[in-house]
């Protein structure tokens, strides 16, 4: 063979642990080098836009954080994350109407990782857990690196729906699963939110079944209209929350943590040295700088503002260009809309022809477990990242690619082949 | 119950993976609480010393890292790392006569997420492994987590010893084992160096029973005399290597990689995208930074020389203090010293005592799987840490905690209840 040389055969193959075959990279992540095109307008990346953030105030803040505490910045430091950063994070909760001590908080690398070592606490292989389908791919990832089973619940406008967990719930049986994992606020892909009612519902049904919720909270900030919900962790000590400064400042910084009752997070901890020994304390005192010593509150404002703008472009745009037979949700807040397209759709196969046309976005599939068959006529658009008129351009864009697959389908169906839904 | 305010049941007991049952702390990290009692001379911690880092340097350099590329810092990154950031490591890797590309390197969160993603990246429940006996502790937590069964091999001066790797490798047959992990050059926590004859022989068990070598490299730059050996990486283009900026620059950066064949990598990034997404892009570029522009040979070689000062300062110490029935290692570079003392003394057990004696260091048995027994009689003492003078205090008050053990059991020797070992 001519090619021998390089394609490079795996004598490893048979030396992977299990978990390898059944996990599966991101479509968007891999997406992430085609949408470094120019010409493309990414609706794909979680991406806070950072593009205004004060930089030469930060320049400042970093800066003094090495001279004032960088050698404890640059050492090891505790593997729960600093006293101090602990005290921004109870700080942000609190604003959440949340009241933390800080010796149940662990800073993590980021959310991600608050997740995998959640999953890395819980899940033995073939373990049920229960989420949101659709949910956060970097979820599913995180999870799915220790073999769970997982059961998602769908969601309308008000948020997962609690006729199916509770179906779901007595197929299990108590303590039929290990948690239920759930965005409640603007809910990532589908930027819903669960209603207060049905936060209510689920806690119950949650301690009826004995089963720990985690409550994943990243874009709880970012609401553009409306009346916040109280946090599930503002109702029930009990509840496993976790968030991030990913969207409220950088993820560059992998700051977020967890916070949970203390003999959990004592496994937690313990799994966490294993996993890192300690995050960044450098990283750590930035952020203590950049919470405490600037106004943050104001810069987030404008960041929202920004959001709401061009979630109310995307949304408008939706309503001109996209076809009668499409269905989206209308978030009050965060990054994300999901949309829905007849199932005779397939937007996994749909993409390579939009990133031709010029567009990006996260198939539907990809947030399912993987092998589910789900979200295959389904795709997550985000509207964080570009500009108004880009975001306009792109949802243009994407009609006409929508279009070409709708007319050929409205064709079979106006020749009987095909039934209309 | 009065108490039962304060005393918190888990009820999540039953709901934990398994991992957790046989996971355990690090005395180490638990000392740490301990060590800071300012009258404590700390012989534990694997710190380097990094006060005397140009401070004001680093800080022009982060605070331009912020202005320069500070958007791309504080923003998500690739999961694999800065592609700027894999050269500085190719270039750490060039000086140790290791050509790598940059296709094939991951940056990680330190050597420590190097390990950990390598024992998700190969180990099943009951998986066998290899290890040197003693090893670094971390490891042993990091591959805990996927619950392998550890075979440890005895070192010397010399290294492994080859004899018992080969005995070990017979008794479980080609591809037995999922990996053989090693510290080849100043050992943690043995201080030993793996001989060239040694290496190759391991390279060559390596390939006759088809598996994965891990050399593990964080010290290999500390050396204080005699010849640099060369890396196993050199021999064996096989051959999975990791290591860190922790000890040559700073650890809160958090900064290490693994340098892998495509195959493995290409597991190993898939793992990653779950357990964190991506590392910090803003300590990457702090890196790129500090490597590219600063006289960081001129800093590392003050860095080295006053390690250097230090193990003669403790190996002296120990000369002159501790007693004859103790045994030590006698590094040639890196951060530790390993002593072994006669067999009925319970390092464990002396800790306490040696706190209050004020001094710290690591009980051996951490340095060996859990529940193995092995180690009770010997322990890690770093040199890295503390200035010479206090080297020598730390090893005086220690050997008076040995001498009270020993007083103690020679009066059961001359009695002829105990026997002389």
């Amino acid at each position: 063979m001519t090619t021998a040389g390089r394609i490079q055969f795996d004598e490893w193959a048979d030396l992977y642990a299990q978990r390898v075959e059944t996990m599966r990279t991101s479509a968007v992540r891999d997406l992430f080098a085609a949408a470094s095109r120019s010409d493309i307008i990414s609706l794909s990346g979680g991406m806070p836009d950072i593009r205004y953030l004060p930089l030469v105030e930060v320049s400042e803040v970093v800066k003094r954080a090495v001279l004032e505490e960088g050698i404890a910045g640059l050492q090891y430091g505790d593997t729960k994350g600093r006293e101090e950063t602990k005290r921004v994070a109870a700080m942000l909760m609190r604003d959440q109407g949340i009241h933390a001590s800080t010796e149940n908080i662990t800073i993590t690398a980021g959310g991600q990782q608050a997740l995998s070592l959640l999953g890395m606490t819980f899940i033995n292989p073939g373990d049920n857990i229960i989420t949101e389908g659709p949910t956060y791919l970097g979820a599913l990832q995180a999870f799915s690196a220790f073999q769970p089973t997982v059961h998602t619940i769908e969601f309308d406008d008000d948020g997962m729906r609690m006729d199916l967990l509770e179906a779901k719930l007595k197929e299990l049986g108590p303590r039929g699963a290990k948690f239920i994992y759930t965005i409640p606020t603007f809910q990532n892909p589908g930027g819903v939110t669960m209603s207060l009612g049905r936060r209510k519902r689920l806690l119950e049904l949650a301690r009826e079944y004995r089963i720990p919720v985690i409550e994943d909270d990243p874009y709880g900030r970012l609401r553009f209209e409306g009346e916040h919900v109280p946090c599930l962790r503002t109702m029930d000590d009990e509840v496993i929350y976790i968030s991030t400064i990913s969207k409220v400042f950088a993820p560059g910084l992998r700051t977020g943590w967890i916070f949970a009752p203390s003999p959990i997070m004592q496994k937690v901890n313990m799994i966490k040295q294993g996993a890192d020994l300690c995050g960044s304390a450098l990283n750590q005192v930035i952020a203590e700088h950049y919470f405490n010593d600037t106004d943050w509150r104001g810069t987030l404002n404008t960041m929202r503002e920004r959001y709401q703008v061009r979630r109310d472009a995307m949304l408008a745009a939706l309503d001109e260009f996209f076809p009668p037979e499409a269905k989206w949700t209308r978030p009050t807040g965060g990054f994300f809309v999901w949309v829905t397209l007849p199932k005779y759709v397939n937007t996994p196969q749909m993409l390579s022809v939009a990133l031709e046309a010029g567009v990006t976005f996260v198939p539907g599939d990809g947030c399912y477990p993987s092998g589910s068959g789900k979200g295959m006529n389904a795709m997550r658009i985000a509207f964080c990242y570009e500009e108004p008129e880009a975001l306009r351009e792109a949802i243009r864009r994407l009609s006409l690619v929508i279009e070409e697959r709708l007319a050929l389908y409205r064709a079979f169906i106006d020749a009987g082949v095909l039934e209309a839904e």
